[in-house]
């Protein structure tokens, strides 16, 4: 699994750095979490396969974090997509999609709404699963969790020598699957292979003040990202508005106890962030940028 | 008066081409006319003084040319606008944008509404006229017309003299006032001036296929701006999808007898556009590439 931003910035484009949007990339599949204006443009930056897109994932109805979500979704109909597109979002967002459709689409937007004040289940498959949790904003707001599933399983050679299991059942093996013998005997998977490397989790949680309704479902995941807008300069704003600063974001890490921190949704009136970095850094050491074009491994 | 070039594409972005918009500057006030998605970036990367901004023409309802009209609306509340903005637009983008807002916005949009297969005066202040056009397009569309007013009149020394006019009347004067003396004399203005330039023409002619129904309002403008989607290989789609040729578009400006052409609106399927400009030249040879950060002044 991996994270790419797309965009960095607060409610408004500043000094290069555009409005919030990121890639989540999952074995080949990528799920785009945010969607602010020029998102599109970047995806075309950093080289990033749109036809690999078949779920987006809105967190709230700020326009910074949708207002590129139109000209995507148009530009994928006019290269020609016919796949459905799956759309998690506030309900609020169908009527804003629709009214700007001047055309029918040649491809199917199924909306999945999401549940205010509610953590729930978005997706389930082989790769991934995603979780929507509520978290602390002026709006009502989602932030999700992406849960790598367990990776395939080991192969014991010697193991599969003794059991005699037949080559081409190898990939079944993998999968996690049992083998039953010609004499109708099982030979276990559990006793021809091991488990593979432990799942990852990512956790995007939106535009959020620190809050405690977020930190069992954050706890000790491998990848967080969490806003900052603010330095601690101006923490009167962060509070007055539902956001949070560089320091705050590196609190609710420590506290949850997560592999790494990476920040971002920096307010237009900086120029520089690297004094957020370091003031993050005072409290959890293992915290980066989340830059335009930066990408992260979980 | 000078044309800034925000967006050079055509309905996608593509090759670090932004969707359709520009900045038309008279007398230090800023027009803005279309607003593709990330025109407010590009008004940050080539310093456009958004305060200077109080009028906003939309040619039409395809996307490229409005989607990033919420994003821009947004970024100028939430940097304090108070001043109200004038939105000439189809009136379909009204509710688009009402249904958008989340807040009320500390300044007032007065919505001035496009008429459809109408020639109307938009604007008529005392720096510029703008007049709106049909043109021949797959929805209406309407091309506009910048006017900008006739300059200051030139003051004669000699007859100055000659007059007796004070020196505090010159401004006036320049302003085409005439002067009366003490005695309730007249000294004329044209007595103590000549003309000043004369008025220059820019005409922006949106998206549209070459058609009659707009010669007349172009005929003889200083600058032209016509779409040019299409390279003379893929011409068949220009007539399909009511766009132009880089050919077409030059003859639309040789057939005008137009001073000076600029041709935008490129389809993504080209990288390299220089072809375009080849291809226009031949017909019109005064034509130049309305390419992103180019300045034509009028």
């Amino acid at each position: 699994m991996q994270v790419l931003i797309l965009g960095s910035n607060s409610a408004t484009p500043a000094y290069g750095r555009f409005p919030t949007s990121q890639v989540v990339t999952v074995k080949e599949q990528n799920y785009l979490v945010d969607c602010g204006e020029g998102a599109q443009m970047r995806m075309q930056d950093f080289k990033v396969k749109r036809s690999r897109i078949n779920h987006v994932f809105i967190s709230h109805m700020h326009g910074d974090h949708y207002f590129g979500l139109i000209g995507f979704l148009n530009s994928l109909a006019l290269n020609g997509r016919n796949k459905e597109l799956h759309l998690f979002c506030p309900e609020a967002l169908k009527a804003i999609i629709e009214i700007q459709l001047m055309w029918e689409l040649p491809y199917k937007i199924i909306y999945h709404f999401l549940k205010e004040e509610a953590v729930h289940v978005l997706l389930d498959n082989n790769q991934v699963q995603v979780i929507a949790f509520p978290v602390a904003h002026s709006i009502p707001t989602h932030g999700f969790l992406f849960i790598e599933k367990e990776r395939k399983r080991v192969l014991l050679p010697e193991e599969l020598r003794k059991y005699e299991v037949p080559k081409y059942f190898y990939s079944r093996l993998a999968e996690g699957e049992s083998y039953t013998q010609k004499n109708g005997e099982v030979i276990e998977n559990e006793w021809v292979t091991a488990a593979g490397k432990k799942e990852k989790k990512y956790a995007y949680t939106a535009d959020s003040a620190p809050h405690e309704k977020y930190e069992a479902i954050i706890k000790e995941v491998d990848l967080l990202y969490h806003e900052s807008t603010y330095t601690e300069l101006h923490a009167d704003k962060a509070i007055e508005r539902g956001h949070c600063t560089a320091s705050q974001a590196a609190q609710v890490a420590k506290k949850a106890h997560v592999k790494q921190l990476i920040i971002g949704h920096f307010s237009s009136r900086y120029e520089e962030v690297d004094v957020m970095l370091k003031e993050a850094q005072l409290v959890f050491p293992n915290t980066q940028l989340a830059l335009e074009g930066c990408v992260f491994e979980v």
